[in-house]
């Protein structure tokens, strides 16, 4: 198996150094705290998010530790104390996480990780943690929108050349597959974490030959069970379809091969597809697909198929790898509680001028509460880390917001949404396979109520804030924080 | 020297294979092609863009191989002639490379890099060389409308935590740094790139501790010269500033100390610095300067500006590094023409329905001509490879696209855009240092008229074809590509 990991403890930001420094000569270096990662709206004013990533946090915490190189590196800033850069030496992560696994929808404001954990292990950690589920979920959740407008049909990720880095290109890659798309054209992607990869043609296999018939000929005659052709080189109707015909009754119709595609990557979709299916049924062509790409995104897609386009898979480049229309998930990370010296906890919250944001304090879980008929989810519940929901009892919940609005659930379940990760250090947890991550995408998917996933002015899904919790925050907030 | 250096000869589109497998069994192997590397519109609709990615270029070409696995992967795939996997085996770069060096200000339509290489290896690298460009040139690009913005201030990237992965974030830090930001808060690229790093608290470190002056005091007495404080964590002007004031005044002042600064990542920035700088001047804190960040772009910096802020030094994160307001590069790799067997040029020309995705044909070279007396870009020119400039006569140059608007420039230089990279497959180019890089794209924007540079409605600035390349371009659009 293909190995291109790498040792990147020294991706953080500089500033998880200076405290990590600041708490061991304070002596906070073991104080156990506890971060949330969280995040505050939907990409591009969507109803949810799909949150992914996870594993390649398993990988990171896995393979945390300084080299001598980065110790001397950080030597050389001359900030850091000897006694601290020793520490260094033997660093390594040694707290609990727990997360919402990959491919689950999730919600703004509930926590998608909590990390306990020695202050400085989980103060260091932020960066390659955000990074990693901010990227991923980002791309898994687009991906999540893309296959929805595609209404059942294809969606191929085509974005590397675009993409933001090699790690924006693989990993963008696999989070699209989890969110939905069906397979990717980077290579490594499938070698690596097998997304399916797949290719025929660019406009420079054509102009390599003399002329366009030579170049599809030759196409069909080394891969005729391969056979997508690009017919928009020189001009799509009068030149590329003819000879894309031509070169299928050729080479393929003998060997009584009937699957095959053509792709254009410019020009009027909804025009040419239609002009496009009618030529390829005349001449008999009926499986022949019909492939298109070209800045594509979920909203050019609604309206080609609202316009009755003929398209039979679509390839997303940009758009896709880079979320472009809203191109960061704003997750954040941070500190909810710390352990007094008795193990008991003490919540902590942020407060801000900017209401939005302001934390939710304290060691929490998070609740999915289904109704027990319709499967749906009907809203997600954060309790204290111990309380206990009984879903064999009516739950009154209410809205954080206007606690005035209040709602009382029967004949329902109740699902803890977190799982444990690392268990002081360790990994306790199964990685799925990427496979399995993808079906439980789909199984979100299915337990979500229709309006929470339509595109314009979605339903907004209730994250409540249990009883007990709710008061704590209030008690915290009028004290402003003290 | 830290390594992390990956092989990921496998990032690559996988038409570049099929293309790769078919070139080979039609015997183009080694029949040599040309292919330009340009860009068709500048971001956020700007004046220009500012190139870069080479150095990355050239340590991917100089690794390019496949391994073992690899070779077991694309077998598995069932698509690949065995002589061709045999092939690949020995698969090493062996051509010629010219490209525009990083840090160079550069225009919509011409060569960002040529090709020159036998038809397997010149497609191959199609992928991994346009996503380096693409992203690092986009990031680039931005850092220097971030830096044009702030008028002289500094300007920190702080957005690994956004960025859309690993590579997004160390390069991107390395690309905004040639940009012209003053540093990063991402301690790897200081590391490997020698980007410089800072960083001092987050909101965490405030609530680490019991009461946010104790927090400002532990700060001050371990980091005297490195004081930055972030007072926004419960409220700026009643808590946050009195408080660093006073930790400024009982343990930086004993020492002599004046220099300091505090930083506040929320609320109304025009408003809270005016009242922050009043308030530090009446302290006597003369020298304290005030960092801000939250959600800062070119945009938002120029208006605070222009509203009197009080502003020292600007963090910006997830708008620099995704460069959200336009988070693409559309770098695209188009063959240009192919060697004959008696070693002459075919040109090869791309047509499409849509005019702009028309391509200008043949092994070309660009030349800027600057004023010799202003020492300004006037227009850059791009002519056959084998054309030469003499500016010591008068050049008549024309618009392309409206062939009657010509000019007569005189008094002025010309030079080569382009420098050779790789002959023969081998390294020709010296890599400058990134401090070299950075300080070329600073002498780069000091010879561009203003009107380039500005956010609205910017110059157009002149990108010529010579009258024999446009005659070329002109009989192979009239015969339609043929």
């Amino acid at each position: 198996m293909k190995d291109i990991s790498r040792n990147l403890t020294m991706l953080c930001d500089f500033y998880e150094l200076t405290m990590a420094n600041g708490y061991f000569k304070t002596g906070l270096t073991d104080r156990i705290v506890y971060f949330d990662v969280f995040y505050r709206s939907n990409p591009d004013n969507g109803g949810y998010a799909v949150v992914a990533g996870l594993e390649q946090i398993v990988e990171y915490i896995q393979a945390l530790h300084f080299d001598e190189d980065d110790i001397t590196y950080l030597r050389s800033k001359k900030l850091f104390d000897e006694a601290f850069l020793d520490y260094l030496r033997n660093f390594r992560f040694t707290g609990d996480i727990w997360a919402v696994p990959e491919g689950t929808y999730v919600f703004p404001g509930e926590p998608l990780m909590i990390v306990r954990a020695p202050a400085i292990q989980a103060q260091f950690i932020e960066t390659y943690v955000l990074m990693v589920i901010n990227h991923e979920s980002l791309i898994a959740t687009k991906a999540s929108r893309l296959t929805r407008a595609a209404k059942g049909r294809a969606v191929s990720e085509f974005g590397s050349r675009r993409a933001q880095g090699a790690d924006a290109a693989m990993l963008g890659a696999r989070a699209a597959y989890i969110g939905g798309v069906n397979n990717t054209a980077c290579t490594i992607s499938d070698e690596l974490y097998g997304v399916p990869a797949s290719g025929t043609m660019a406009h420079s296999w054509v102009q390599m030959f003399d002329d366009e018939l030579t170049a599809f000929r030759n196409y069909c005659t080394i891969y005729p069970h391969n056979s997508t052709l690009l017919i928009d080189t020189y001009n799509v109707l009068e030149s590329g379809l003819p000879n894309a015909i031509r070169a299928f009754d050729e080479i393929l119709k003998p060997q009584g091969i009937t699957k095959c595609a053509v792709r254009i990557d410019s020009g009027d979709i909804a025009y040419l597809t239609k002009k496009i299916r009618r030529m390829l049924d005349e001449a008999g062509w009926y499986d022949c697909k019909i492939v298109v790409s070209n800045s594509l995104d979920e909203y050019i897609i609604r309206e080609l198929i609202r316009q009755g386009t003929e398209v039979d898979a679509f390839g997303v480049g940009e758009r896709l790898i880079t979320a472009k229309s809203d191109p960061v998930f704003g997750g954040v990370y941070k500190l909810c509680a710390i352990e007094r010296e008795d193990g008991t906890i003490q919540p902590k919250i942020k407060i801000s001028e900017n209401v939005g944001k302001i934390t939710t304090p304290h060691f929490k879980k998070v609740y999915r509460l289904r109704g027990r008929d319709t499967g749906k989810a009907e809203a997600d519940l954060i309790c204290l880390h111990d309380e206990v929901i009984d879903d064999t009892k009516p739950l009154e919940i209410f809205d954080p917001q206007n606690t005035w609005k209040r709602k009382t659930l029967t004949n329902f379940t109740a699902t803890e949404l977190l799982v444990p990760i690392f268990k002081n250090g360790e990994l306790v947890y199964d990685l799925p396979s990427l496979e399995e991550i993808r079906r439980h995408c789909q199984e979100e998917r299915e337990g979500m109520w229709e309006e929470v996933r339509r595109f314009t002015n979605p339903h907004n899904y209730y994250v409540d804030l249990s009883q007990k919790l709710w008061d704590i925050k209030h008690a915290l907030l009028n004290r402003r924080g003290g």
